[in-house]
Parts: structure tokens; C-alpha cells; sequence
């Protein structure tokens, strides 16, 4: 058991119609006046942008439209937010999307009260001292990001998808409810999956120090993803196996998991963040790709750790027969497990590897990812 | 999966020598004097308070001292701290203790803010609308208050054991160094592990609606309560079993294993509660005689649960195999499960009773704990 500091201030307003409590919300934290970022005009088509609105002119709260945000998102994008919440003289964010959509709208909400450009603040060469509070309407649980200080965002002029994170930066209140997620096609459910997954099993198995109380909250969080995403392949409309999932998914990426462990990094997502930097493809698609790739270059350095996996995640008893259980089971539910699947070919690779190589330094890992590894690793999802 | 809201903006400073760090913390969130609740003079024995006080004078940081507050903690002793709090001008209470110290200092920081006499606070004739700031350094792992804004205290003229929460008494920052709790005894140990099973088992039996993630994320804590009490009664130097144990501890009552249930209720503590008020016996010792007594009188009106529970917690098969392992191990580890064994008498229990059904009242469980049930819960204690 290693030393660490938990503090995670985050309201987490979770449940039926939780939307329509927006206003009070923002009303109750002082909130005049704020950016509404969101990604596609979905929320239009659907209501919820009506929702929203009718709850915040019932509170008198006014709001500047900031649409138009990607899945991985871009640089761009938040810079042309900072210039809209400065002109607007906003003292809020409220992101109304999935972790794309709020991801932005941390970096906006820092990036506002910095006045540098805000991607030093992703360089680390300054530090994040203030954001606006930040607020959020989840429709898609994948990244954790409504209860985390963490927003990834991508650099398209150099292909950097970096990170930022700051006791600032996280939200005052994430409102969460099942029901608004609904709206998931299977690809993205499937991909979130994933994504959950991979948010578990990188500290999980790369820990020098992983407390066995760690172990089990990691396994209960993978095993009811894997349970609550059977159910909702079979019935989209189960708002409650819904729930489960996304509330799973906030714990996976909350600090919880890894307060109390040491030593440990996150390959999975550094070597994704490459392909989806450089190829576009969701990232959870991605992740189900570099996952087993990775386990199988991997498991020999921790083989106690990925047996205990095999065990209590599949029930089956060697290392090796957990990653394949694993594999079988993002195969299972339809998410891609070879570069191929990805349109990513042999030639793309050097290029994939050299930024790979760039975002290791980044990770803090550039001495176990090298170059040499890595192709390693690429030759076991091809 | 029920609706829910989660906060906890509690910091858990944890590990080594973090006690060091109570001044700056405090300096942090501009307190300037504070009441410094304390139990036993243990604390200056082991030089715990020397540490503290340098710690302090280091940030300039005043100090007025309160000491003598004993478990199950006495409303007499809360006025006293109120009124002493009052005459020193202190605008914070630091609690140097386990829960009763912890609770009491919730207790005192409430009634300070509050008009009129603080039990009202407890019978909710009166709401909490404010509190001084708390902060802990923790001294035993048992109760979870250092990371939940709940307070028992009892009220030595009626022998009501009530409780407090509020939003304003969650602790600001708590401190938790193991190396701190090698000082509790081998019983406080094993009644602090009961404490920590039943923390997480009323809901878990009892709630109409249970997510099986919540039902997961509840037997990881107990069956590392269990795994990490073997090894520190094998070894009670062995700090990083003392970490998981009061990690877990902290996680069994801080919202997280209970948002998403609903219809649970606390009846183990319900029941424990007047035996601790009226006999004094600590608070595990009694929670270790009730719990199998109501598991046996309990388990066939949510059978799968308790079947769930013997195969996750024990891997037997049966409801009675689950209940009666569980009894074995208290046995093993030492703690009582007669209620003779806590010096109660065949003809103590109809005052016992009374005092059941007047805290089943409070607990809101009335219906269900009537004179007849809590007759049969005592039988299968005897």
C-alpha cells in the first residue's frame, strides 16, 4: 500500500430526468452566464438542447451556443472556445456531450483564465492556477470525464494528442442519466466498452505496488462492464443494466482504482492515442486492437497479476487463457482486434511507431517503449 | 440501478508521517485557532500530539485543547466542547482520534453554528445550516467518519445513540497514516472489523434494489477486511495490510457502496445501538453477536443475496453455509457472537428491547422491527 492524497469534489447528479435540474444547479453555484458547448446538432434533433435551455431560463441563466466539438477533439476547436467565452463574458462551462465534449470544455475552461496559449498547459511548460467552474450533461459513459480533472484533446499540426488535468478542473456537477445515453449506436457502446476496460487494466497490470483491495474494485468495475454490455447488446432499452454501466465507468477513471498503488502507467491508451491521432478511429476501437497486443508483449512481467485476471475476470487459469478470453470476447461483441480492422496498414506503421515513440515521453515511459517494443507489440495485432 | 446524488469533497491525505502536514493543510483553508479534540492522553504519550503542536506553531496556527472524550461518545461532552469552542473564538475543530472523537468534534462544529441545544440537531428539529470546518488526523480505521459527514453521539439522560449529517460536516481534510494504528489493541482490531462488515452488509442484505456492481464493489471490502485482519493478527507491524484495512474501512461508509441502491435500512446497527448505550459494551463486540443472530432471523426474505454472499465472501454454497462461516470467523478472530459473552443477562432484555424499538424509530424501520422481531433476533444471540 503506497502513499496518496484522494480529493475528488465532484457532484454526481445521476439518474431520470436529472437534465432538467441543470439550472438549479448552475443557479445554486452562482452562475449568470455560460458557454453551452456540445458536439453534433443531435442534441437539437433529440430535445435535450430544449430541456437544457428551458431549464436555464427558469433559473435566469443566460448562454452562448458553442457547437461543432469532434471525437477527438482538436486544438483548434478550444482555442476558437477561449476566444468565444472571453468575447462572451461567460463565468461557466456547460458541456452538454459525451468525454469529447467535455474534455474541450476543461481545456477551454482553463485555457480562459491563462494568458498564454492554452496548449502549454498540455506541454506542462505552465500550469493550470484557475478555470471556470465546470459543468456537465454526460451522453455517453466511456472516458470518465465527468468525475475526473483530465481533458484530452489533439494537436492536428503536430499529431500530439496530449492531456491535461488540475485540481481545477474538475466539474462542480455531472449530471448522468441512463436514459439520455440511449441514443449510443451498438459500435459506440461496444467501443466504450473498451474504453472502460483499458482505464482499469493499465494501472492494474503495470503496478509495482497494486494492493489486492485495488485488484478487487478494478475486477468488479471490468466484470460488471462485461456483464451490463451483454445486456445492453441484447437490449439496448435497459436504462438500468445502462446505469450500472456508467456508473462502472465513472469509478473506473475517479482516482479510486489507483489510490494506493504505485509504479504504474498507462501503455494502452499511449499507444492508442497514436492511432486515433493519426488515423481518426474512435478510440475505444483502437484500444480493443492495442489491448491484447499489448497483454501478450506484456504478461510475462507480471504473471501473478494477469493470472489473478484470468481468474476472477473469466475464470479460467492461465495468463495466457485470460488475454485470449478477453480477445474472444472484444471479437464477441464486435469490436476490431487487428490493425487491418482499423484500415491501418504495414506501411503506416513506421509513422504510427515514430509518434508512439513521442507520446511515451509524454507517458513517462520512453525507457520500456522503445522503438523495438513497440513494433513488437504492432506485430501481435496485425 | 436507483437515482442518486454523490458528493464527498472530502481530501484523504494517506500514508506516512502525513500528520507532519496537519499545519499546512490547515494554513491552506486559512484557519487560524482551532479546538483540538482529543480522547485519552495517549496521544501525548506516543508524542502523536507533540507532532501535532509543532506542526501547528510551524504554521502559526493556534490551538485551544479538548481532551477526554471517550467511546460512544457522550452529548454532555459535545455542549461542553460547544461552549468551550464558543468562549475561545476557534474557527475550526481538528479531531486527533478514532470515530467517537471524530464524531463528537462533527457534533461540536454543528452546534457552534446553531442557536439552540445541538440535540435538536439529532432529532432533526432543526437542521444543520452550517458547521466550523473539521479536520482529522485518524487514530483507528472502523467507523468511516473521516471521510462521511455522519456523527453518533449518545444522549447519557435517555440512552438515545443518534446520529447527524449534513452536507456541512463532511471532513475537510483527513489524515490516515497506518503506522499510526499499530497502537490499537488486538480486540479494538477485530471490533473494528466487525464494525467494517456491517458498514457494508445492512445495505447490501437489506436494500430492495441492489446493482450487482454495488454488490461487488461491498464484498471486495469485506474479503479484504477479512484477508488484511488474518494478516494483522499474524503480524501487527505489517503497515500495508494496516493500509488496506483502513482503506477499506473508509471506502465501506463514504456513499460510494450504496448510490445506485434503494429501500436499504441499518438494522445491525439499529439493534447494536442500544447495547452500546446501555451497557457500554464497544461497538464492534455488539455488532459481532447481532449481525448472525439477524442474518439467521433475515436471510429467507432475500435469499439469493445471502447465497450470493456465501459464495463471493466465503465460497460455500448456502445461505446457512454463508451465515454460519461468517460466525465461525468472528469466533476464530475473536470477537463475541453471545450476548452473554458482553455480560448481558436473560433479564436485560426487555429494557434492551425497548430501546430497539424506540431507535427502530429513528432508523425509520419501525414496521418491520417489531417487539416480536427484535425477541427473536436476541433468541439467536443467546
Amino acid at each position: 500500500m503506497e502513499d496518496f492524497t484522494f480529493y475528488n469534489p465532484t457532484t454526481i447528479d445521476f439518474g431520470k430526468d436529472k437534465e432538467k435540474c441543470i439550472g438549479k444547479h448552475l443557479a445554486d453555484h452562482g452562475v449568470k452566464k455560460m458557454l453551452l458547448t456540445y458536439g453534433s446538432d443531435r442534441i437539437k434533433r433529440n430535445r435535450l438542447f430544449d430541456t437544457v435551455v428551458k431549464s436555464l431560463a427558469e433559473h435566469g441563466i443566460e448562454y452562448v451556443e458553442f457547437g461543432g466539438i469532434v471525437s477527438n477533439p482538436l486544438l483548434s476547436k478550444v482555442r476558437e472556445g477561449i476566444t468565444k467565452a472571453r468575447s462572451s463574458k461567460v463565468d461557466a462551462v456547460l458541456s452538454v456531450g459525451g468525454g469529447s465534449v467535455l474534455d474541450s470544455s476543461k481545456a477551454i475552461a482553463a485555457g480562459v483564465k491563462y494568458d498564454g496559449d492554452v496548449w502549454d498547459l498540455f506541454l506542462r511548460t505552465a500550469e493550470i492556477k484557475a478555470a471556470l467552474p465546470v459543468f456537465a450533461i454526460l451522453t455517453l459513459a466511456a472516458t470518465g470525464s465527468e468525475m475526473n480533472p483530465s481533458g484530452v484533446v489533439t494537436n492536428e499540426a503536430t499529431n500530439e494528442k496530449f492531456w491535461i488535468a488540475s485540481p481545477h478542473t474538475f466539474p462542480v456537477v455531472s449530471i448522468v442519466n441512463p436514459a439520455l445515453m440511449r441514443s449510443v449506436t451498438r459500435d459506440y457502446l461496444v467501443y466504450s466498452a473498451t474504453d472502460i476496460i483499458a482505464h482499469c487494466i493499465d494501472a492494474y497490470f503495470t503496478a509495482s505496488v497494486q494492493p489486492r483491495f485495488l485488484s478487487r474494485l478494478t475486477e468488479s468495475i471490468i466484470n460488471t462492464v462485461i456483464e451490463t454490455t451483454e445486456a445492453l447488446l441484447a437490449n439496448p432499452g435497459d436504462d438500468s443494466a445502462r446505469g450500472e454501466f456508467a456508473w462502472a465507468s465513472t469509478q473506473a477513471l475517479n482516482g479510486l482504482t489507483f489510490s494506493g498503488s504505485s509504479g504504474f502507467s498507462y501503455p494502452n491508451h499511449m499507444i492508442e492515442h497514436a492511432l486515433s491521432a493519426l488515423f481518426n478511429v474512435p478510440h475505444g476501437a483502437g484500444l480493443s486492437v492495442v489491448i491484447p497486443a499489448w497483454m501478450k508483449w506484456y504478461h510475462s512481467r507480471n504473471t501473478a497479476q494477469f493470472e489473478r485476471f484470468a481468474k476472477y475476470v473469466f475464470d479460467v487459469t492461465t495468463a495466457e487463457e485470460g488475454i485470449v478470453a478477453l480477445e474472444n470476447w472484444f471479437n464477441k461483441i464486435g469490436t476490431p482486434t487487428r490493425l487491418h480492422q482499423l484500415g491501418i496498414k504495414e506501411a503506416d506503421l513506421p509513422a504510427t511507431i515514430d509518434l508512439v515513440l513521442i507520446n511515451a515521453k509524454q507517458f513517462g515511459i520512453a525507457d520500456i517503449y522503445t522503438r523495438d517494443a513497440v513494433t513488437d507489440i504492432f506485430r501481435n495485432a496485425q
